[in-house]
């Protein structure tokens, strides 16, 4: 199939407009024409050589939203017609311990990445979803509601997946107080979702400008960390943090809101490892944990939920040649909250 | 209440001997005569002034077995003649959320320690178990099953129940893979729970010398870390760690070993903080937390299980004229696997 989008030549180069083959359609194959497609921060990551090697020329792109427009012989789950969404993984091995329980992003194969990855019939790269069109096994895609803005469901197949799937785990509802550190791409998702979840919310973040929107997406509380003095009401007060910031911070501040039992969940990637106080994690037997997207069957019920809910991200939809400029202003976190670039322009 | 027993002055002086009065026996109280108090490397660090402030003559040991000897009017928990053991604790708040649930050990207004605390009246320093006699609140100390050798049960109270406490909490059983770092005092008493729960129990420890005793403790396999690539065997194989180890480790080879969802609990407090690499976490979902000793009805439970199953702490019995040595060599890590102060000695 015929492909047309962007690409990084190597680790300093901009997007620039490439064409390239996908696969044909297979038996158990779904091909989509893209309509909107999200800016993860994870693509300028990889697509700058920062999280290891690269497979150049590279089409990043995981937060994929469209219609279906051919099948396989065999396809059971799409018709031609259907709205489908791809994220982080478009493959896996199926059969180890953790893909059985459907948990297949840690499958201990390796999950096979939606882009930089070797399909796995060892044939070809994985391409992105900064491009007009997708093929993707019927198994690894998700149904979207009809009630959705689609511009504003791209962004939920990785950054409301990521948020979603610890808020479901750490089981937040009606009772529990939840923190959100940062209100960016991944923050302002699991504002929307532990609201949803009946939860008690306050938003932590250094930006006491983001205080207006964390109050418009239901958050209870804000807390400008900046202010001297700001973690010695919080102490012991928290069910769960969700740590969505990947700058540079002292963890420990942040354990110490913790209550007893209390989880601090890691989803951004910070640069340099934490400088972790036992001390710490023994008062309040308090946890620090990580969290990765979500499997597919979760990735199904966490749209379902934002059908329900009437649940999307907050987006700033772009043509494709301002990839680059959103890139930059990804990384400045100048962004509310996510791009997303309209497929139609590619 | 006249008592005699052990004391430093300040943080370099070493044990003394030490006369000092106890509060009489209160309508609550129970009076018992110590036969048996362990040395825990708790005590160490605090007499040393290395764990903060400290109230100097400062008279150490929560590792307390002895007899019934007085009872107040109002006791009905206990009789004279009865074996009675004291922990870490002697008193707490009694009102908050976490005495509530019986985790007293977290108490919100602070646990009293059953040395280096103030009594909650406020009059009074708490003074330890390296001494000839104790003084405590019914409620806070518990019964000592008749089977079991006396010497080995002093060390159930602190290191005992340290171990036991997170092997319950994290549901280790006999479908669960656990390893335990080190196995020093702390480390042998997980190694005999874990093995007495029914657990597939590794030994990880820097010691090749160990791999005997760590067998003869039940361990089904051992595995010395200071071997080249010891590690690489071990990548995704464990639910649960206990780490007993208060040396500099790089912890994030240790999470590396844990499976989807899996645990590593602190129990040892290292000096300096753990640099923990966040995409360990991520990737299955691990979780590292703390655990500090357990409440007064774990306590409890513990010591019944231990009689069920005839488990003690393995100690060498000291007389109290040789408790600076066995300082020495608790910090030296040479002892099999902790030292026990016989009372009469004092």
């Amino acid at each position: 199939m015929k492909s047309r989008g962007l690409a990084v030549e190597n680790a300093t180069s901009p997007l620039k407009t490439f064409e390239f083959d996908r696969r044909e359609i297979g038996s158990h194959d779904v091909g989509l024409d893209i309509k909107y497609t999200g800016i993860c921060h994870s693509d300028i990551h990889t697509a700058r050589g920062e999280w290891g090697s690269v497979y150049y020329p590279l089409v990043p792109g995981h937060e994929i939203a469209g219609v279906v427009t051919s099948i396989g012989t065999a396809v059971t789950k799409f018709k031609v017609g259907d709205l489908i969404g791809v994220g982080v993984f478009v493959d896996s091995c199926r059969t180890c311990a953790n893909c059985q329980k459907g948990l297949q992003q840690y499958c201990l194969e390796g999950m096979t990445g939606t882009y930089n990855s070797i399909e796995r019939n060892g044939k070809n790269e994985t391409r992105g979803g900064y491009s007009n069109n997708f093929v993707i096994n019927e198994d690894y895609a998700v149904h979207i509601p009809a009630n959705l803005a689609l511009e504003g469901v791209a962004p939920l197949l990785c950054a409301g997946i990521t948020l979603y799937s610890p808020i479901k785990h750490f089981k937040v509802g009606p009772n529990s107080k939840v923190a959100v550190m940062g209100l960016g791409g991944l923050g302002h998702m699991g504002v929307k979702f532990a609201v949803a979840m009946g939860a008690d919310v306050t938003v932590l973040s250094h930006s006491a400008s983001k205080e207006g929107d964390a109050k418009k997406m239901g958050a209870h509380h804000f807390v400008n960390t900046k202010e001297p003095g700001a973690f010695a009401p919080l102490k012991k007060s928290f069910d769960i943090i969700l740590n969505t910031v990947s700058a540079e911070i002292d963890i420990n501040e942040y354990l110490q809101c913790l209550k007893l039992d209390g989880t601090l969940v890691i989803i951004g990637l910070p640069g340099k490892p934490f400088a972790l106080h036992a001390g710490v994690m023994l008062d309040g037997r308090r946890s620090i944990t990580g969290s990765m997207i979500g499997g597919v069957s979760e990735l199904q019920e966490m749209i379902n939920f934002c059908g329900e809910k009437d649940i999307v991200s907050d987006v700033e939809v772009i043509n494709a040649d301002c990839a680059n400029t959103a890139y930059d202003r990804t990384v400045a976190s100048d962004v509310k909250y996510r791009f997303v670039i309209d497929a139609s322009t590619f």
